[in-house]
Formats: C-alpha cells, structure tokens, sequence
C-alpha cells in the first residue's frame, strides 16, 4: 500500500535587507509552500519571487497570515483588536497572495495561519471562526490547513471549507490530539528516529500517539517542516528520504 | 450636447486610530473613489469600509497605489530602489485592492498612481513603463488615470492600456501641457469662477487654456477633486452643482 | 485652605501626515503634557514641537511609552514578548523623549504608561515591576504617574521612586479602587456635575467614592484630562474654572 | 614612528526576528562600533545588547543615524521632506542611542550617517549643515565622522565640532578626493594587498593616492570595516593583522 504525504513549510519570510532561511534549497524538497504575506515577514518582492520559485519546482502555495507585527514575527498574542479589524487583516493578506499567485501565472490553493494568531485560534473557537470566515470570503475552495483536535479544524468543517489535517514530527500530543505546550517536559521530540516513527504510525497507520499512551484516529494531509532551525534543509532531506524509503509518496495535497 | 465629466478624488486615507477627510460626505459627491492600498494611507478595514461605502454610492474603485511610505503619506520623493521591488510593490497594492472589491461584491476598475510616484513617474519614462507595466501584469483590462501631455500617458497608450484622461479645476498648466510646479507663482487656482471656466473649457470645447496663453487639445474624462484641504466637501458640491447646471453630466468613466 | 492639583493630558499623538487633539489650545489648560514617544503615536517633529509649546506654556513634560504598535495606537494587548524586548523598548521611548526635552532647554519630570501597557501593568505585578524598573534605570529622580491601589503604584513605591497619583473625573471606581471596566453600567460618568464632584471629594477629602458606596482614602496629585474626545477642550476647560472657582489651584506636581 | 587608527564597523543592525552580521566577532576586531537607531535597522534590544558588548570589548560607540525606512534598510534616496522633520529624526535617533548608551554605563562619543543619507550629505551642502546641526544640537562635544574632502566635513569643521577623517580600504579615490561612484570601474579594490598598500599610504604617508595619480593630504583617524558581506570577519582580521605589522596601532579615536 501506498500512501501519500504532503510536506509543509514557510516560506517567504525575507524582508527587505534581511534574510531568514534558505529558500531555494527546501523549495526541492517539500510540496507546499506556506508564503508570508508581507505582515510578519515577506515583502512584495520576495513573495513575488518565492512564488515563482514555487511554481518552477511544482509547489504548491498557500497564504501564510498573521497578525500585523513585523517586529514580533507575528509571534506576540495580540488581543484588544476589534473583531472587524482582524478579519480585514487576513482577507488583506489572503488577496494579496492569491493575486501575486495570479500574476505570476501560479495558483494559490490553501492558507494556513501563521505562529501566534495560528496558535490562539487552535484554541479559542471566536478566532477560529473568525480566520475560517475570512478565508471563505475570499474563496470557499481554498483548502484550511489545520491541526486535528482543533478549534480550527472543527470550524473549518463546519463552515463546509475542505480542511487538510496537519501533523508534526518533532512535537509530541497530548491525550487531547493537541501538541504539548514547549513549556513541558517532552514536548519536543530531538530523536529523528522517534520522529520518523511518530509520523510512520500517523501516516500508515492512521493514529497519533500521545504522551498518555493513547492512540487518537488522524487522517494526516501534510507535515509540517521546520525551516528557520540550523540545519533545517538536512534533517528535512532525511525526513523526505526516511519516508519515501517506507512507501511514503511526497506530493501535494492539492493541485498547485 | 451634453458632455460627461467623472469626479475622482483620493478616499480611504484614515490609519488605525487616525482620520482623514470626511469619505461619507465625498462619497455622495464623486463618481470615482481612488482608495489608498495600505502603503502611504488606509489600511485592511478602511479599505473595505471604503469599498463598501462606493459600491451603496454606485461609486467606481480605482487602486491607489503608491510608494511604501507611511511616514511620509507618500509624498516623500523615494530612488536608488532596484525596479523590481517597486513594480512588485505596486502590484500588491493592486491586487489587495482588486481581492478586497471582489470579497465585498464591488469591481476594480482602474488604477492611479498617488503623490510623488505619480509626479515622477509623469516626467520619468522609466517609472512611468514600469508602473504601466504592473498595472497590465494584473489586468490588461484597467484602466490607467493620467495627466494628458505626460510619460505616463504616453506608456499606458504604448501598451495599449485603456487610459482616463485627468484634469484640474485649481492648478494651471504651463505651455507644454503640465501643471505649473507649485513652487511657481499662479500655480494653484483660487477663484472658483476661474475654476469651472478652466474645467468647463477644457470639458466643453476640448481646450486646456496655458499660462502662456495656448489652447492645447484634451479630451477631459475625469476631474481630480481634492479631499483633505478644509472646506473641501463644499467646494467639491459648489463645483459638481456649477458643472452639472452647466450641462455637465456627472457619472463614472468606468461602469463600476 | 487651598489645595493644588495637576492636570494631565496625552499630548503630541499626531504622525505624519495625520492629526488627532488641538494640543495648541489644550496645552493653555493643563498643566502636564504626557507626550506620545513615537511607538504607538507621535513621530519626532511632533515630540520635539509639542515639547516646546509645553516649555513656553510653563508645562510639565512627561515620556508616554506604550507598547509598539501605531496602527493599534497602543491600545491592543500585546504579549507573548521576551521581557528584555519590552523593558529595553520603554528605556529607549524614556531616553529618547529625555534627549528631545534637554534639546529643547525642556526638562522631562515624570513617566506615565500608555493604553494596554498602563492597563495590563496596573494589574500584572511582573509588568508593573518591569515598567518601573525601566524607569528606574533611565534616571530614577524621575516621578512614576499611575492609578492608586495598582499594582503599579506598589512596585513604584517600593522601588523608592516618586509617585504622583492619578485620577479620573469621568470614571466611576470599584471597592477595590480600581476604575470600574468599561463594559460595565456605570463605568463611565457623563454628568459634568457629578465628575466635578467626584474630583473635588477626592482632592479636598482625600476620598475615592466607590460603586460599592465606600470612601477609599487618597492623596491625588493629578488629574487624567481626555484630549481626543469631541469636544474635549471644552470640557477641559470647564473642569479646569470649576475646580478653581472651588479652591483648587491648577498646578504641575513637579517643576516643569 | 607608531601610527593610531581606529577602526569602525556598521554594528547593531539585527532587528527582530531577523540577523545580520556576526557582532560578537567582529566586536573583538574594531575599536568603534557604529550602531544602527532602529530607524534603518536595529530595535531597542539590539541597541541595548549591542552597546554592552561594545563597553566589555573597550570599544567606542558612535550613534549611525539614517533616513526612517526599516524596508530599504536606509539605501533608498528619500527626498521632499521638511527639512525640520529630518532634523528632528536624527535628533530622536542620537539621543535614544545616547540615553540607552547612559543607561548601560557607557559614553556615546561620535556620529556617523548611514547610507544614503551619508552619501547624499556628502555632497549635499543643504543636507550636510542639517546633520551637523542635528548631532550639536544634542552634544557639540561628540565627534563627526565623516570623508573627507566632503560637505560635511567641512560644514563640521565649520560648526566648530572635532571632526574624525574616515578612509577606506577597499575603494578608490577620485582626484577629487571623493570615493569613485560604484557604477564606475576600478571603484571596488578587491585585492587585499593593494586594499593594505592604500591604507598605510593613507596612514603613514598621510596621503590618498587617486586614480587620476595624485596623492591629496589626509590625516586618517578611522577606517572603516564593512561588516555584512562574506567573510567579513576573516577579511576585518586578516587586514588588523597585517597593519598591525606595519607598525599602526588600533585604536579608538576617542576614548569610550
């Protein structure tokens, strides 16, 4: 049996000057591309240029929004906002993508939220609805990515969205199916090995294992690859190899 | 014979907690809402606000693109930036601006340049072909708002771009076709008189009157109304009411 | 017996291009000028101006640091920061409106928190601790404004720094001496009448009325003017005749 | 006979999520480090960071002011402004950088102009008297780093402020004793050996050799190291090592 695996990662977080990660080696290795859309990183220029990177190598493109905060890399909570402003912010960044997309003769087919708006909706159902609700607006085929046992995902479904189900290599799960908090012991997992073999179980398997000993049901879409972490393209070669060499395609979720 | 006139004017200028101009009074006014695309002015909620706001008022949509510039509203004279960062730059706020109609049921129908990057580009063949040609890599089917007599006029006509002629009530035009630089005297008009005599020769029978006393041919499509100076509200109603009762028909030179 | 209160107000929140308060008539009623530092408002030639018009109007000048967000004017909650990023970013909006007083033959007396920054510090003992301590470092001569029965007011005190005591006219306050939330009935007092009492009990009594009917003891030194609400000089003013017409004199806490 | 030259180098100009430069090695290198305001590059913690590693390497601080544009990292050419508020932007950048520098216990002795703003004042009597203006304004003790046979050298000397003779050892001369432009061959001297022979003319002989074959009196007090390209350390080193054989001795030329 055969199973396919979509690989994830950001991409486009130059800005300006600055420089963060090597785009054009992971651009070879994964099948999505999550683009910054110029309010956390990413500026026009270089969305417009990982864009086309993407299209030459066959990647798919998301939207990779975040909360208005260059400084903070979109990393910082920001509350306070009035629902309005937010959703504008996302349609902002989703359009902003899908033309560039468009120009460039490439097609954007999913977003996917980015660090601390990503982390809260996860959590908080108003947001999720908010950033399922922004998304739809702008186009209801464009897929969610998301992870399972979300407040996301159960949004996202909801609103009739297609949602892709998102899993890690290299966080551990609760009993919950959430990721264990990085300010717990264990929520990091170091050990290639072990990774591989938490997304092995997840991929043929169709089960998460969790940090109780739990084995929670997942139909995994794409995994999530680090690429702003020393040497992220090596351990993201060894992860692609590791899986294709256990009967694990790479490829896309949807079409680019 | 009646003759038709568009009135544009520059909306979607307010910034978080700032405002500027009254956009609902003007709105009831002009048939062309210029909207500020979040790099000089406006910004993701303002710019759907705004949009909305024009299509109940049966308003047409233009981009309003200008340099990345906050700090200056735009008006800062911006070089030495490699080419391809700026037409990409443009293209952003072109397509956020087309994504964001779109969302909100409304269509983008044509592009004008803001503040300095359309003072240099009127003069600088270069920007003038480079902002041509981000406006056509979005959609040949814009229509480019120029001065007569300029580059830019002349590269949108060259790439074959549907071009709306633009016209002043309150500045003068030198000899050659262009506004007298306000650094000279009699560059800005007072007299409203003076005013719609200037806009009604130029609507009616064709003409720009010059300072040097010529009559240089212009077929006038839409007048630049300004909306941030004090009392313009009622000097835009004083002009529309003049023009109309002097057989000028008030309506888009886009169907928006 | 005459009893002296101070009159603050935020000052110097325009940017750029935009405007928001009329500082020049506000500046002739108050009598300490909290100036906006260039993170949430302001920008450098408003700070350097409205330093100046607060030195020729014999007014007090104060840093007004807020969290680093001018599209959100300060107002949204932002956290999730390193507490080295936001302590080294209060030190450089302190110094920097230090170094634009001393520029100007102006000297800054005191510090007063911004929107969520205030709010959020008021109530966190970490951030209440973490604001002081910035102030501290910067020139700890300096007065620390801030809401009596605060966590702010505690770490100010016990970091041995001067602290002016701050009140409202217009906002009721809870058992607990807090102001009451603004989603709550009652929070805000829109009766001139009743404000003016409410500000007199508290500077000749030495008493905070709370919601709960109780009488919390109190030493003011200032008191919080509104400067963006419409109408608002107008109402500073008439604040201003009334409290002296009932004995108090209008006074900075500490010499400008 | 023992020479003293001290050598400077862009520091500080990390921001945010984002790096550039290795400063903690290059720090061991230089005797003076020009760090970035935040304007161009830089934020409140990498300032704070920055002049500490400075103070523990005895090594001199200098403000590097720069026209405010973060996303052109002080390159573009900005024009058009008031010249007040470019004024006041260099005043609010060379006191923040001094008040963090007093906060840390260190001494801001010099200020050097970034980029385009450097170039421009170069040349640009206007613009050099603005920025002479700006650092007296604040401290007429500090020292002006500038080239020489330049408008702001002698506008500094003119202003009566201690003015540090900045050379270069990877560029040209022309006989005019200005930097031959980029775009002009010969501008960029890539051999190391020649780059050392330039130096210790410039140093030891006090004069510049020109590509018109002139040599024009100089009295070098810094030179300057660039710190962002590749290899930058090794190169930094390599050339501190090779004039420290030659007899100079690396220094600051004030005293931090």
């Amino acid at each position: 049996m055969t199973r396919t695996l979509d690989l994830n990662c950001d991409m486009g977080e130059s800005f300006g000057a600055y420089t963060i990660g090597d785009d054009a080696a992971m651009m070879e290795l994964i099948s999505s591309a999550n683009i910054a859309c110029g309010f956390h990183a990413g500026d026009p220029v270089v969305m417009s240029k990982t864009v086309r990177l993407a299209k030459q190598a066959g990647v798919s493109v998301g939207a990779h929004p975040s909360f208005m905060d260059l400084y903070g890399f979109g990393r910082r909570r920001i509350s306070g906002e009035r629902p309005e402003d937010l959703e504008a912010q996302l349609i902002y960044q989703i359009v902003a993508m899908q033309g560039i997309c468009a120009v460039a003769g490439h097609r954007m087919t999913y977003v996917k939220t980015h660090g601390a708006l990503g982390n809260i909706a996860a959590v908080d159902p108003d947001l999720a609805a908010l950033c399922v609700r922004a998304v739809k607006s702008v186009d209801p085929s464009l897929t969610y990515v998301s992870l399972p046992y979300s407040e996301t995902h159960a949004a996202a479904e909801k609103a009739g969205l297609q949602v892709a189900c998102e899993i890690y290599a290299d966080r551990s799960y609760t009993d919950a199916g959430e990721l264990t908090p990085r300010s717990q012991p264990g929520a990091v997992i170091h050990d290639p090995e072990q990774s591989l073999d938490q997304v092995l179980e997840m991929v043929l398997n169709g089960h998460i294992p969790t940090t109780g000993g739990k084995r929670l049901p997942v139909e995994p879409a794409t995994l999530c690859i680090h690429g702003d972490t020393p040497g992220a393209v090596e351990i993201a070669r060894g992860l692609r190899v590791a899986l294709e060499e256990n009967g694990v395609t790479i490829a896309p979720f949807t079409n680019p």
